[in-house]
């Protein structure tokens, strides 16, 4: 068979997951749902939801727009050599890759905000019922995700044939997974931040208390945030891998003859896919009523499902035996780095404790623990994402040096096959953290709110393994875009006539030539710099919430007693964290993009090749550092709350709260938009390579 | 003049530097000193430091003792291949390297603890004269280190000719280096939050507090930790400059025929240590009493006839202007890296002010704003690093592809150029630090506090400054130490046979290839943990000393209440963050070594090349990004002490404490240690690449 059936398959394996997220959508939309209290909250969360989407999606146009149009003039080649046909497709698949990112972002809000009620009245039933509202939520998204990204790279390449045309349409998912994840951690770090510091500590009322103008922001938050923030990252993390792996795939078939390397490219992603539609459709609660272990069990299943299946397919089609091993090496490494972020951040486990222990000493203990054991944490991530690199270049370097490379994009490949089961679960967090706060705001009982409780706990302790294995797909990916840069410097230097047709321009990057240091070492500042001006824009726009939550206060009569019939302005902390959010993200994108392009005017191509590795190691560090560092501050807070070193209010208490709170925007907003930064960068290195041959100063 | 005069002309210069340190440590032993209750504590504080240096001395002998065993039977070559002479040049060069550097340290620690009296007594006087008494007595560190650094380089080179004997001279600076600058970074910090935390949180007594018992290991922490620690850190680096320099110049020399870059090294060196010289001897407070502006300009005016110096030379002897246009390179990139530190960490500039205007807002806004500049901070500093590294290789690449790298190691040595007025500027904050300390000791009056208050604050002004130069220098010198590994690699590889003469091994080391990318992603993760090892060891270590604190207020009746001529026991808390101190720093510093050694036999050469390149990356990242870090919250907090955002006691006050102190171990432990991590790292590599070539897995 050749590629085009493959490709044939992945649409219709796309098509299918549609129909399983619809028949999912249509299942929770029946579940019952009768309070009005919670209707009337949960409609503010949608609307809100919807504003910021709204907004984020005008600007984003905008963007996306100008962007657009420099890639009509410039990309891949400049507009008069007589390339505009090709720079039009470009553009075109460009606008297409955020267009279809953002659809699979608004279906998994859509239904988000209708699970998240459904969830809460079906915990008055029982657990299990619950646990499946929640679930089938979170996998409506898991597979909107998955089978856009698929169904678009297939279209993408099936019309176009051309793999430089499929870096646009991955560019286009990065261009909104950089708003999507950034615009969206901000959002929800703004609204988590100030109405804690407000209603906790100021006011002492609860969380999820109606009488806080911020609290429907937060609930807004959690969606946009974890849901559309994270959804479009992994869209982005997914597209890339097989944007980088149908490159090198591409170059190896036009040398070699034949299709086999990207059909098998086609075939391993649309069997991943199936692995995920099977392990959604049987996810039940066993009877020993854990969450977790349900959750976990499922992701498993998926993983073996997705071994067998592409063992099959390798024997069925004579596939190369050596690659899918390397895909599989890519799955295993992926679940071990999950499994050591969950250590990291278990509250089982010593480094939580540890952390609880050392806030009886005062918050600054609390802080210089948790940073540790962030560094520590670094450590098994760093080794597996280097072992798998290693273990799948020398599983393949016997089918020759163009395979070992192709080898570690089919690594990130099989790392990232079930995608669609971790979206999933990632998307089930929000969905029942928004169920816990609408129970507290319908007053649905102590029992309820037990249920909600545990869901919650249970959607915390999987998102640390769901965000490992996004940090452990990310660094494989931008590997494999590494080695996708080279190929596509490669073909634009025998365009330019740079080398004879057949030759290599680059085959490597040295580290001690001057420009890859160069342009390595300052490379490896930015991540650093896009986290810090992130996190400095969530301080500042909290600051500007704190002033208008202590408005409304001062302002509205009857608010802070809780009279009935009195609400807040919840539209106005939801515009003011919206536009504070996009306002705050736009310096720190533009700041990437222009130092790729100053690097690469500068130092030219092996500048940016040093660029893109100083990227990945320091932003790889950073992101895991952050992430499992913020993770750890939020459950040793909760250990803490849950009865240890003098439980809630105490001293110990105060300490783990501010380490919470310094550990939001780590793990929400900066840690995990690292991921989308490095993927954007990248991008941009590979598809402006050809003018970076052209013009630069060395 | 052939290389011998030049060595010779070194050993004089050096020895002319010990005779200056002579004359300066007579001068300031000379000062009057005669309040008794200040002698007294000073001779706590002076015992103190002898202790901790005594036993920190005994431990290093038995560890230098185990790798010299080591290296008589494996360095440069297995003792069984019949190298029996050169080993044992080796094990002795190694020692050599420890003993020099512990001399020094030794010298600086015995002038500093006479300084610091005479400096508070001068106080009386007028602040000029306390100003000098508490310069030269730094400056004795700073030619002490400088005249033993250059000394010993010249006699192991002058002795043996050989320059793989000179890494091992440095190796042992480096272990030495290790013990005192992160045993040192241990002990004082230690000593230091414990103190604060007991005498100024718990039971509200003023810093300096004699009924305290950590006070005395307070200021002997200043002491082990600046002066000693930070000297034994810059011995370090000057002596791995040079010694990287060497090995790049003679192999350049063999090449070419002649002496005419070892000669250079040597010249330049010499004429570095000249210019400190007189820098030093001629540096006074001025009319405007302003003590920062005279440390300052003494580091110009140093820098300055440096530049004048070796044009003269470069001219008379016929040297190569564009090398010397690499080194003045290095020295400007310092000066700017030391601004740009300046800048982030300067309470008239914005970073400090937002932060403490953070601090408003609670100590978690404080640890997000301090964290935020502390990444920013790093962009500069990289960028100032990799266009050094271009700017010199472009500058002597017409020269040839091997005098290119040969111009990044005379950026390194000409940035260290003038680290003996570096060293005698960062001995002089501690000096009048303690100054402050006995001053309050002693009830010398308010007049006597202003002026060396005033002391104190041009020391941490220029602390910042000294500490930038010395992370600049340091990346250099990394670099320059991985083009020394190619080069060891390239003579082992032609004396094991692996290539003929005159042919290289290796060229560099390509980010593409797999045993590189791993070494590389693996080696990234290194300073994160060894930094996380030694701030946990703080962490656990002022746990134990508080616990020790609280016992003596608890069972010596009347030291809680200041009954007249009852004291605590100082010196059970001097031993107690010494053993802890040591005890926490061998796992950290094994690791590693071991770290390194298990890439080395897995990888190869390859591996440990690209180890090496993530471990600069991320140690430079990390070590700006602490120091940086640690120097704001510092400042932020005497900003708010000087009265703004409410001033002492209020909440912002708090607030910036709690940053204070998660900047303590961040800018005085972990961040300048992983300087000398790095240089362990590289030199253990250098060495060790014969046996890797021999034996490894891949």
């Amino acid at each position: 068979m050749g590629s085009t059936g493959f490709i044939i398959i992945s649409i219709v394996t796309s098509l299918l997951a549609f129909c399983l997220a619809a028949w999912l959508y249509d299942w929770v939309k029946k579940q019952p749902s009768s309070n009005s209290q919670i209707l009337k909250v949960s409609s503010y969360i949608s609307q809100g939801a919807a504003t910021f989407l709204n907004k984020e999606y005008r600007v984003l146009a905008k963007f996306c727009g100008v962007v657009a149009a420099l890639i009509l003039i410039f990309i891949p080649v400049p507009i008069w050599k007589g390339s505009f046909l090709l720079n039009l497709q470009m553009a075109i698949a460009y606008i297409l890759g955020a267009i279809f990112s953002a659809a699979a972002g608004k279906i998994g809000i859509a239904v988000a905000t209708i699970a998240n009620v459904k969830t809460a009245e079906a915990a008055q039933k029982d657990i299990r019922h619950s646990f499946l509202c929640g679930f089938r939520g979170g996998a409506v998204m898991g597979m909107a995700v998955v089978g856009a990204s698929l169904l678009g790279v297939s279209l993408v390449f099936l019309l176009t044939d051309d793999t430089t045309i499929l870096l646009g349409f991955s560019f286009g998912a990065s261009s909104l997974a950089l708003f999507a994840k950034a615009g969206g951690g901000i959002f929800t770090k703004t609204a988590d931040i100030s109405a804690d510091l407000v209603g906790k500590v100021e006011l002492g009322i609860p969380e999820d208390d109606p009488r806080n103008p911020a609290v429907i922001a937060d609930n807004v938050g959690d969606n946009v945030g974890d849901v559309a923030g994270m959804g479009a990252d992994l869209f982005d993390s997914n597209v890339a891998s097989m944007a980088a792996a149908l490159v090198m795939g591409a170059a190896l078939d036009q040398t070699m003859g034949g299709s086999k390397n990207v059909s098998m490219v086609f075939c391993y992603a649309a069997l991943g896919l199936l692995a995920s539609i099977i392990g959604v459709a049987t996810a039940r609660m066993g009877k020993n009523d854990n969450p977790t272990f349900a959750l976990n069990s499922s992701t498993y299943v998926t993983t073996g499902i997705f071994a067998i299946l592409t063992a099959v397919a390798t024997a069925i089609f004579g596939l190369e035996w050596r690659i899918w091993g390397a895909s599989i090496v890519g799955l295993l490494v992926g679940v071990v780095i999950g499994i050591a972020s969950d250590y990291f951040t278990d509250d089982r486990k010593k480094p939580v404790q540890l952390t609880a222990n050392a806030s009886e000493s005062g918050p600054a203990f609390t802080i210089l623990s948790g940073v540790s054991y962030g560094f520590v944490s670094t450590l098994p991530a760093l080794v597996g994402i280097g072992l798998s690199a290693l273990i799948s270049y020398k599983l393949c370097e016997p089918l020759g040096m163009d395979y070992a490379l192709f080898g570690i994009s089919m690594a990130a490949v099989g790392m990232l096959s079930i995608v669609g089961m971790i979206v999933s679960n990632d998307a089930y967090g929000p969905i029942v953290d928004n169920a816990r706060g609408l129970a507290e705001m319908g007053d649905l009982g102590d029992d309820v709110l037990e249920i909600t409780d545990s869901l919650d706990s249970a959607g915390n302790t999987v998102k640390a393994i769901t965000k490992g294995f996004a940090i452990g797909a990310a660094g494989l990916t931008v590997i494999a875009l590494l080695g996708a840069f080279i190929s596509e410097v490669n073909v634009a230097a025998v365009e330019q006539g740079l080398v004879a047709v057949g030759e290599k321009y680059l085959n490597g990057f040295d580290v001690m030539d001057p420009a890859v240091f160069f342009g390595m070492i300052v490379g490896s500042a930015i991540p650093a710099v896009f986290s810090a001006m992130l996190m400095l824009g969530v301080n500042r726009n909290a600051q500007r919430m704190v002033s208008e939550i202590h408005r409304q206060f001062r302002e509205i009569p009857g608010l802070k007693e809780g009279k009935e019939g009195i609400l807040p302005e919840y539209d106005r902390c939801i515009e003011l964290a919206t536009a504070g959010s996009i306002h705050e993200l736009i310096p720190a994108g533009l700041m990437t993009i222009v130092a790729t392009l100053l690097v690469g005017f500068i130092g030219g191509v092996k500048a940016i090749g040093g660029f893109l590795t100083g990227n990945i190691i320091s932003g790889l560090l950073l992101a895991i550092f952050m992430s499992n560092a913020g993770g750890l501050w939020d459950n040793s807070k909760k250990y803490v709350e849950a009865g240890n070193h003098g439980g809630k209010g105490g001293e110990a208490h105060k300490a783990a709260v501010i380490g919470d709170t310094v550990g939001d925007p780590f793990k929400d907003t900066a840690g995990p938009s690292i991921n989308t930064q490095i993927t954007v960068v990248s991008l941009v290195a590979s598809l402006m390579s050809g003018i970076f041959l052209m013009f630069s100063l060395l």
